[in-house]
């Protein structure tokens, strides 16, 4: 099953379910936003579901997909790990840090006020803070309860969504050394249009790993294609970590953190810091400059038939 | 103005305007709870200061203050600044960490999709985390533009509140060395029950800083009655810090941190951790625990007339 939220009555738009081949979609009479859906998944997963087998059986109605909100315009909770070792290696290479000591996930609480749909234009105030993309798969849980195991965890990862984490490498180390994580670095991230139930994603959905490549375009030229499946921890891991000592609100996002993989001299990278990174080890210092005004980023994850579960984010940086 | 909120339909509650003798109230037939209130001030503020003038008139009706939640029981936005910077060298001892350089505010994000009331009981899964109370000041602003000055914040800032910042000493070291911030280490926190306009506290506000004693007491005992006047940073300055890349969406919550004074070995501590630090400069070493299941700790700012403008947390910590 596929979701998505157009522009509706305030600010968490309308929730409409999307045909498997994206040509159509129809609102729920019952469930008006994603987020009061997801508040109470046993009674709406049912309606949706009955929805989505009415609209591919040609119920519904073309929709503007170049309109499309994120699925989850704000809700709750946001937090971010950063699960792909590979990432971690070359962050330490670009930010000139030590490595980090833990035997759990990393995670951070970034705001989850806003997020940014698709295709709009995405403000900063300065350039020279470093713009940076960082493509990622997140999930939506359910009301997840405090000491939830791993294995338990899983079956409250209700929906899956791909996730542009904005940063601003200028401003990110300073605050990672203060050891309070990041505020100014991380200002609000980005949702592809749909958002998908596990079992949409088939055999791609495996051990609570998205295994898909994540294609990204900087400015029309191809940047990285780094797959899912290489996450040292699990998203039924990251949701345990983060719910050790709390309830987790029904639609609390979990990220992956950026994708990467070993293979990064095939695949690329999903962030430019990396590549940066990676030109450091080769040359003794990077050759890549960060975001510009007007440059564009596209992502778009591609299962091997060349669908694209959750739509791609395609969007443009401007000055605020 | 007072503020509050009692129980009522919804996870927000029902917002009242209470009496300035904290002994009658009244619900706004406009006005559902006050989440919707700080998102359209503006038109909210006449509504409810003319509420206000009329239960000082005699209006409203008791209510019970045993129930009473959170003023906000969830807001979309907790971001928690360290402003003491005598809480801060007091937690380098007890951390064992380094001095933290850095020229701008220190802050972090928690969680905010619940906020405990005033009164209830707090549950924690293991007193070996380290359970410790922070006592601190928070501002609720309306919607901030990204990139405002700090002496433009000051206007910002609609409401003020008492916060009891609940941690867990034990997870917090670990979380912190990752340079990620605190997720385990920082479930919800409490809030008095009567959030306030800055002119109810007169004199008492000023230069974004609420110049009031913060009475602790731990089980029955005295523990600290720091006063709110030594910010190194105004909450008008933690407002600025936080909007530098990002609009703060109205009833984005900002905390000072642990009230903390130079003259601590007089007027004690609001939390454990550096009563804990205090006692490793005198001895060597800690002498005090943290809190039990079953502990009480209370938290109310004092007037010098003996009022307490925002109540008091009072509550006990109890096994998850």
């Amino acid at each position: 099953m596929r979701l998505a939220t157009r522009p509706g009555a305030g600010p968490d738009g309308e929730l409409i379910v999307v045909s498997d081949d994206g040509t159509r979609a129809a609102a729920s009479p019952r469930w008006p936003n994603l987020l009061a859906a997801i508040g109470d998944w046993a009674a709406a997963e049912g309606d949706l579901r009955a929805l989505a087998a009415s609209v591919e059986a040609g119920q519904g109605e073309p929709f503007d997909a170049g309109t499309l909100r994120a699925p989850l315009p704000r809700s709750w909770q946001w937090l971010d790990g950063s699960a792909f070792s590979t990432h971690g290696e070359l962050m330490q290479v670009a930010f000139g840090t030590a490595p980090i000591e833990t035997d759990k996930p990393l995670m951070y609480q970034g705001m989850s006020d806003r997020f940014y749909g698709p295709h709009d234009p995405v403000p900063f105030p300065d350039e020279a803070h470093g713009i940076d993309f960082e493509g990622e798969f997140g999930v939506v849980v359910d009301a997840v309860p405090m000491g939830i195991s791993a294995a338990d965890a899983l079956g409250h990862i209700r929906l899956i969504v791909q996730i542009n984490d904005w940063s601003l490498r200028a401003l990110a180390v300073p605050e990672m050394k203060t050891g309070f994580g990041w505020v100014q670095a991380k200002p609000a991230c980005s949702m592809a249009p749909f958002a998908v139930t596990p079992d949409a994603l088939g055999d791609a959905w495996h051990d609570g790993r998205v295994r898909l490549n994540l294609a990204i375009e900087w400015n029309g030229a191809a940047f990285g294609h780094a797959n899912g499946s290489e996450m040292q921890y699990g998203f039924h891991d990251l949701v345990a970590h983060a719910a050790a000592t709390r309830d987790l609100v029904a639609g609390t996002i979990i990220g992956s953190g950026t994708v990467a993989n070993r293979g990064y001299a095939e695949v690329g990278s999903s962030c430019i810091s990396e590549r940066r990174a990676i030109e450091m080890i080769a040359h003794g210092a990077p050759s890549t400059g960060f975001m510009k005004f007007g440059d564009r980023v596209r992502m778009a994850a591609i299962q091997p038939d060349g669908a694209r579960p959750f739509g791609a984010i395609d969007q443009v940086v401007v000055r605020r």
